[in-house]
């Protein structure tokens, strides 16, 4: 597998898991990234508030930059929570050791994102006052982008609390922060809602290019919701994140914005105060694990897994060991070899169906090489009918027992129903079922007979054992996991599936069941089989 | 949104992001709970090994749990690396203060799953001898399941190094550790891989139940891989979290062990050295965000904005512009009219398809609806036919213009081709586009003539921009909406329903535009329209 881009965040541990490294590791996880820490502090923390912080040693924190840095590498940094003016300093001091001087291409390097956190959302102050010129000198120089909020950027630039009153403003603090060596100020104004021309609720976030001296912003809805704990850090992770998989900052403030939004939207109830936003509302549960060298197709061993007693059932049904053995009555064989040739007829329409449910070349040649494979199978049919006095023309007018049209009229009617998946899924029972009974009794040393001249039936367990069939077979569990891995379903969707894939091995049973019945009958009834 | 189970990690943070905190909060997000955590100890590490480790105070820690404990609550708890004696001295007595003590219910509340860490897989000493003692004794009293590997469990029952030796050997040593007080012990035999019957390399996962005093074992492929880092806390971790959503220990531990089975098998380059297990391997991106109340449509606003330039063309289309403004020629609009109904007739057809493909009777009855309401809408043409000589047996014959087949069968192969999820999307921009525009032009103010004693047409843009309309046009992005939530997508499938939307839009086009062209052509002749 190839690996993912690399972020590592330099932060404060919230235990409550909403904010600090916590919220940061699992955006970028959520995001798609492998992530790395640097632990500044611990906080006893929860919804209500931020209760204690111990600080960790300016070498420990510088160690952690270094080995992750020297080992693992990474593709952006997100500073949050820095503690003290000591811990900015040996940051930024470990940074240079690695990327060289900010100003000669080591900020371009490090793809830093600082996330200012002066105070939390519930009001504990997070940096001394001392450390905040630290930030100023000489983190934000080292920033490809800083994300104030309107508090953070008034303090940052040393203006007055509530100085920023329009988006003018906003931009004009911005600017002044430009100043400070950082590339991109992204002003978050969701402590200024207003109104908008339509009268809604707006808030806009501005975008300071410092280089290019232009701003530009985004309106959004504003959001007056109680689980934002941690929007902050995960914010500036998500931006992080962007960065690290090669994403210019325009375009990367955006979608992190969105996956706040969503984040936000998505929350569930967590604790009694501000609860975190949900970091993985763009994530699904996989209904299966992927394929993998110790279990190589887990979708066929789902469907049979989940149909073990049925299947078990029709892989060791007596009919085929009574052909194994030789002891099978020649009339239900006859019986089963007559419907089996106009089962193949129905079963090779579904499977052109399934080629007609594609537009993809290599899958249609797939669908196609199957019905090239039941054409051959029926030839086999033809020769045994042939044997015992039957000719190709009293085959083709054997009329389709009752089983044989439940079950054939429902492989076409599932592919008819449903997409490519449902068609292979129907088909499968048939193609798998008939390769585990031919390979189980070509190796079985008990219960077969295998002198043609004493067991007239062994050329069939031959047929199905044989290279050419157990090559079909893997070919066509192959194209069913190969499916579901480019495409995977819901869990809803998979019970489904395995519902089809019951129903079918099922029928499979049906289908011999009626051959054994068949013995004694009167093959010119009309009605060739006991109702099912 | 519903809150999710809940588990407490009380461990160590690693810097590489790969065991400790980082990987426990992974594993129990990835297994769909959410994470709060305790840092014990910070260790600065890599794939490479640990090189440094500074200890929480144990104030802090004991801060850190009860703050968890106390707001958001937890459904299971696991304890990683407890750094210390004292650091284990104040965890058990934290637990003990919030759920009484272990023997009287309190280790059932806890639900506590201990990783006995000692040493690092790098071969780093975790746990200082003094505190060894301090695990045995008051750790493991509190303890659901302890999961030790081989030298761990050797060294907590006091065995010399290599006592085991085979499968009994380990379930003596389960059994003696259970006499600590600890319900079940999880014993790892991944230090041992021996061949089995069948000469495989496999090892053999034990667990103890020490109250009915019974082992359960479980054989699995040895795995000779590189990247192990942090598999002894993802296991731990993952347990907890099963705990956590109720399942019982026995099929936890299983559910666990093929997570991190998994996990390995998916893990992708970090670092030089033992890189970490891939946790979110179960996990798969949303090709598209969940609706949410300030973006209730994300899947309608997906397949408009990626093909916003035909959609815009398509709505401010010059053919009802022209009918709005009554400019239209009449037999243009007779043109339209004509072939509209020959249209609706396979659409209609088109949604009864969709009704077969479904076996839920509630998206049997919207499909049904549908085609009820193309039916009333096919009235309104026969009116309008008859308002202009032309009676319904006439109407009944005009022949399908070229465009009309092409768009006409193209929707009704895509439907056939397809699941219901395309035979949605493919007839969904003629019911949302007639919306659009119905809407537009009724609330339009300038290039309408709504005098219907000078506008023929008038009629025609109050009917789709009535209420019924309108609503119909609700319930049918809803039904789109609710079938992507209910079955997300690949990203992959999402551009296949995208292009299917386009094209059936740009057929939405030819067909207005075909009616503009018909304006002086001989109505009468076999092709209607001019080539597409």
């Amino acid at each position: 597998m190839e690996s993912l881009p690399k972020v590592l965040t330099i932060a404060g541990s919230d235990s409550g898991g909403g904010a600090g490294i916590q919220a940061d590791l699992k955006t970028i996880a959520a995001l798609g990234c492998y992530g790395t820490s640097a632990v500044t502090a611990i906080t006893a923390q929860n919804t209500l508030g931020v209760f204690a912080v111990e600080g960790i040693s300016t070498g420990m924190v510088a160690h952690q930059i270094q080995l992750v840095l020297d080992d693992i590498g990474t593709d952006a940094i997100k500073t949050g929570m820095l503690f003290s003016q000591d811990t900015i300093n040996v940051v930024v001091e470990t940074l240079e050791k690695h990327f060289g001087p900010a100003d000669r291409g080591g900020r371009e390097k490090a793809n830093l994102v600082v996330d200012p956190v002066c105070v939390s959302t519930s009001g504990h102050s997070l940096l001394p006052l001392d450390a905040v010129d630290a930030l100023r000198k000489r983190c934000l120089p080292w920033a490809t982008v800083v994300t104030p909020n309107i508090p953070e950027a008034e303090f940052l630039a040393g203006w007055e609390r509530g100085s920023i009153q329009s988006v003018r403003d906003m931009e004009r603090c911005a600017a002044e922060l430009g100043e400070l060596g950082v590339r991109y100020v992204y002003l978050k104004g969701g402590h200024m809602p207003f109104e908008n021309a339509k009268g809604r609720k707006v808030v806009v976030d501005l975008l300071w290019d410092s280089e290019t001296r232009t701003a530009s912003q985004e309106e959004r809805p504003f959001l007056d919701v109680k689980n934002t704990h941690g929007t902050g850090c995960t914010l500036a992770a998500a931006i992080a994140a962007e960065l690290a998989k090669g994403r210019p900052v325009p375009q990367a403030v955006v979608t992190a914005a969105d996956y706040v939004a969503a984040a936000i939207a998505a929350s569930y109830p967590v604790g009694a105060g501000a609860g975190p936003v949900n970091h993985f509302h763009s994530l699904v549960q996989r209904s299966l694990p992927l394929p993998t060298p110790h279990s190589t197709t887990p979708f066929t061993d789902y469907l049979i897994g989940y149909n073990r007693a049925a299947w078990e059932r029709y892989v060791h049904h007596p009919f085929p060991n009574g052909l194994a053995d030789g002891t099978m009555p020649l009339d239900s064989f006859l019986h089963f070899i007559q419907q089996d040739y106009h089962f193949l007829k129905q079963y090779g329409r579904s499977n052109s169906l399934a080629a007609y449910k594609t537009d993809n070349m290599e899958l249609m040649a797939a669908s196609i090489e199957i019905v090239n494979d039941v054409i051959k199978e029926t030839e086999m049919h033809v020769k045994y009918c042939e044997k015992y006095g039957i000719s190709r023309q009293q085959l083709q007018a054997v009329p389709e027992s009752t089983t044989n049209i439940a079950y054939t009229r429902y492989v076409l009617d599932t592919s008819m129903q449903g997409d490519l998946l449902d068609a292979r899924v129907v088909t499968a029972p048939c193609l798998i079922g008939y390769g585990h009974v031919g390979a189980r009794l070509l190796a079985a040393t008990e219960g077969v007979e295998t002198d043609e001249t004493k067991n007239p039936y062994w050329g069939w367990i031959k047929e199905y054992g044989s290279d050419w069939y157990q090559g079909a077979v893997r070919k066509g569990i192959q194209l069913l996991e190969d499916t579901l891995v480019a495409s995977p379903v819901s869990p809803a969707r998979l019970l489904e599936l395995a519902k089809i894939f019951e129903k079918a091995t099922l029928l499979e049973i049906a289908f011999w069941d009626a051959a054994i019945l068949a013995h004694g009958a009167d093959q010119t009834a009309q009605r060739l089989d006991m109702p099912q």
